[in-house]
């Protein structure tokens, strides 16, 4: 007999398990159920229809041939059956049913049987519990009909102001798309001390930072929002924080989402930390014969071991396939995940696998980074951009743990982090591994010594003891919190600002000239070592070493990445 | 007592250990021969010297920070003596010793102790054996000098036609330069069938080859020169192939290098089957005191297990490296190649890893092809663009064996082979890690089921054998020497063109409609499935397989793929 598969949710796994099931057992009886009228839709594609770089709602739910992904198409060209506007309200395992309602039909209520239920409930946006998140024009954007909504009432010129409260990467797609094409005067409000602090180190989000806000961003770090009050006599709403109030028209909320688990904690399925569904590697739930995935459900990180909520339309395809290779009795496995991430910032690539700095501390680890600053291409081919790299690894063992990396050319950034990112999930990648990694070279695409490659070395000189570092963050830090000098090793002309701000805090000489100048440099004192990315800083500095002038600290990233963290830092006196 | 470190050559690898070794052993004796006067440059970038995209050859010698990479340089910067115009001529391994001569002090001779010795001689184009290759102006590309000459040649108008001899990178880089800058009427020959052909297996190959033909680079494949005969009155040329004479002014031999290894032969050094010279993976040659890398040295081929030469300036760097550490009394390892290249092709990108099909069955393999053509990132992004992967593994193991790529957007291309690169390094990379790879996903740079996990996806399908295919080149092949038909299950709109050409061997069946039209799809022949991708007809093929249709196969790559092998192939009975 037909297996019966039923299906909760038809927005990005429900539909991917059911179509796959289908093309390998064609005699399965597939269901698939949801709640709303709209289903199979990029959601991620939401903020580049509301930035109008896609003009028309239905592409997100199209097919690459053009195609709407509605119930019919399923019906006829998929062979799946879904339901649209029928809702999953109770589980029962024991029964091997599922009670629906459905909400066109007077609510009318339905037993339905299953032989393997898929739970694909997917997550829903946090409204944060202070005053006013729920008021009208506070949105959450969950779906189409949220984007639709906020598209139209900007379109209509009612949105001058805006606020995002979250600079996860909604918060910031977002604000690129109110700011970039409709001009909204956009402020971001988080409450940790950077951006995308989940994904990235403080060095890195702090490049992000400035690319907002040199695009009209506004960006408010370190910044709680205590509530949201509405005008009473017009639409414009207030938002208090606890430095200031901004009006505006228009608030996002994007602090975040919270899996959809209700009915599945309701049936007694095993929950995790963060309320998703625990799954073993063939994706199953505590009940083996109801299977969960996509962003309702708990997954490994590879690096951590630990559990995480990783809410990815590319994870949940891959999640999909092989759910459904394991249903029609096949073995599939979903290992977890390395936590790979990219974003676009406005011009800019931004792209990370692993854990930050921080976040491997806190998973017992003893992180050591290296931060490159270098061409992401040959660097006389004249379309070669500055590319930063963070790269992570364990002290001991020197395991990578992470990467992050931003650049201009952001298929670029893409290509050096997934290179490493693949290699994160195997399980051994050391710092080796990147010193030697082979990625393709031509002078239009890499470096002979590529940034991902030199981003190893440098991390191998570190953990040697060859070249003592210090971020941007940390210098920037140190040099105004002490008294500490700078040996600038650039060209005299490139001093000369610097010069002209710190007077004898600022002391240059430049590399070709160091071996001669020796006795210029102080030794009764510690000296930072400058030069525009960290490369000749190291050289530099081994000179000193190999002088016995050891007190030394490289500055990781030169001067490009000072400039970044602080935009005024050479402020000239006139 | 110092060690004294000599080098001999100072292109790429050899700069590279010197300066490694300087900062790791700052006691070392390290002295850099070369018999050149310019060293240290770029010499990849030699084709975009000539086209133009590098206005000054001194980009080629310059750091990123604009410092020229002279003798001064490497003295005063890198704390390193290179003697320039210093040839070596000959090691005495008892004796520890290499005799040189000082070319510009009347050939004056000395001999020059060693502790180890480093061999970077490099590899030098062929000159192939037909009469007339070592005339005037039939040309090789093997260095600076190579390379003014023959940009003056062509600024000052001498050049209106050019015949490129070998369809390698360098040829076809070549081939771009002189079209694309300079509007030179430019001809490629090739006496294998396909361009790129220890690169690419003959799908891709095709894509690149219409390419060229766009842009207006004639291209011949399987043709042999014979003669190059040079005008008696004037500097014309005429190349004489097995199929026509070339009228020129400038050929360009590309048809492969050689390694400069004649003097470690004369010492005695073991040589492999390319005359290079054999290390281990410490890159120590036979003699445990001699060092060899970069285009000289045979490196192992990770995946045949067998050596091959992969002439590289970004192997030579990473080789550079491995050898200072070892030399300065560390271990580290050049494990060998997995074989990755990329290369700019006008405003196209192609990037390759491990073997080709061809190549996989010589070494013994059973490859497995999958041919994939997908947007390469989310489809609704205004800026997709195709583009095609194949995928190579080995049928019984499932082990990755290769991979190629090709696209309008040659970073992302380089994105997806570079995270298989680095996983076919680690030796153990199978299909289901390209399934489940995890590579960074957003609208902007990615789909959600991204381009490189379908590719492995359907490799999956294939090898299950759930999708039986034939490849675009095969179809192409078995459509003109049989009466086998087409079932298009396009819109019919799409098929309009196809059947005024093909007739009744074009049925057109659209995907929504199959499920119920099934009677019209022959029962009692082989039938060949298309689409535009290979998506849907992979899909149309399981229903039909499903009812009892099974006699057919799956055109791989869809209609996308077969334009571009034969441009022709719908051409319109007016």
């Amino acid at each position: 007999m037909a297996k019966k598969i039923l299906i909760i949710g038809a927005v990005a796994l429900g539909p991917k398990v059911a179509c796959r099931l289908r093309r390998i057992d064609p005699e399965a009886e597939i269901t698939v159920l949801d709640r709303d009228n709209v289903i199979s839709y990029g959601g991620c594609g939401i903020p580049y229809y509301i930035g109008g770089d896609i003009a028309d709602i239905e592409g997100l739910r199209s097919t690459q041939s053009h195609a709407v992904r509605n119930q019919k198409f399923f019906e006829e060209v998929k062979g799946v059956k879904v339901l649209c506007e029928v809702e999953a309200l109770e589980i029962l395992r024991k029964e091997k049913q599922v009670r629906v309602r459905y909400l066109t039909e007077n609510n009318r209520e339905e037993l339905m049987d299953y032989d393997k239920l898929v739970i694909a409930t997917g997550a829903s946006p946090v409204r944060p519990p202070f005053p006013g998140s729920d008021l009208p024009n506070v949105c959450i954007v969950a779906n189409l009909h949220h984007a639709e909504a906020i598209k139209k009432r900007i379109a209509q010129g009612k949105v001058g102001k805006a606020v995002v409260i979250g600079a996860g990467a909604i918060g910031i797609e977002m604000a690129e798309a109110l700011t970039d094409l409709w001009g909204v005067e956009t402020t971001i409000i988080e409450m940790a001390d950077q951006v995308l602090p989940a994904a990235l180190g403080k060095n890195v989000s702090t490049v992000v930072q400035r690319q907002l806000e040199e695009n009209n961003v506004k960006v408010m770090v370190s910044t709680r929002v205590k509530e949201i009050r509405k005008a009473e006599d017009s639409e414009e709403l207030t938002v208090v924080t606890d430095v200031n109030e901004i009006p505006c028209d228009l608030v996002v909320l994007s602090a975040g989402v919270r899996p959809n688990t209700e009915i599945a904690r309701q049936a007694g399925l095993a929950l995790g930390t963060f309320g998703g569904i625990l799954v073993d590697r063939r994706m199953r739930s505590s009940d083996p014969d109801i299977y969960a995935g996509g962003d309702c459900a708990e997954i490994r990180n590879l690096i951590s071991g630990e559990n995480m909520m990783m809410p990815l339309g590319s994870l949940a395809n891959r999640q999909g396939r092989v759910i459904a290779t394991n249903i029609s009795g096949g073995s599939s496995h979903f290992k977890g995940t390395v936590g790979t991430f990219c974003i676009k910032v406005f011009e800019m690539g931004v792209s990370k696998s692993g854990l930050t700095s921080q976040q491997a501390a806190r998973a017992g680890f003893d992180p050591v980074c290296s931060i490159v600053s270098q061409a992401d291409r040959a660097h006389f081919y004249p379309s070669s951009q500055v590319m930063y790299i963070t790269l992570i690894a364990d002290r001991k063992s020197r395991r990578i743990l992470g990467i992050e990396a931003v650049g201009k050319m952001g298929d670029a950034v893409k290509a050096r982090v997934d290179a490493v990112a693949s290699l994160l999930k195997t399980g051994h990648c050391d710092v080796d591994d990147i010193c030697g990694l082979e990625t393709g070279y031509a002078p239009p695409y890499a470096s002979a010594m590529d940034v991902i490659n030199n981003a190893g070395n440098v991390l191998d000189n570190i953990l040697e003891g060859r070249n003592a570092t210090i971020d941007p963050v940390g210098f920037l830090k140190e040099f105004h919190n002490s008294d500490i000098r700078v040996l600038d090793v650039r060209d005299k002309v490139q001093a000369e600002e610097p010069i002209k701000r710190w007077g004898d805090r600022w002391i240059n000489i430049p590399q070709d000239q160091l071996r001669n100048r020796l006795n210029e440099v102080p030794t009764d004192e510690p000296i930072f070592v400058l030069c525009d990315t960290g490369t000749r800083s190291y050289e530099a500095q081994v000179v000193l070493v190999a002088n016995g002038i050891t007190n030394t600290r490289n500055i990781q990233g030169g001067f490009s990445l000072i400039k970044v963290n602080e935009a005024n830092f050479i402020c000239l006196v006139e």
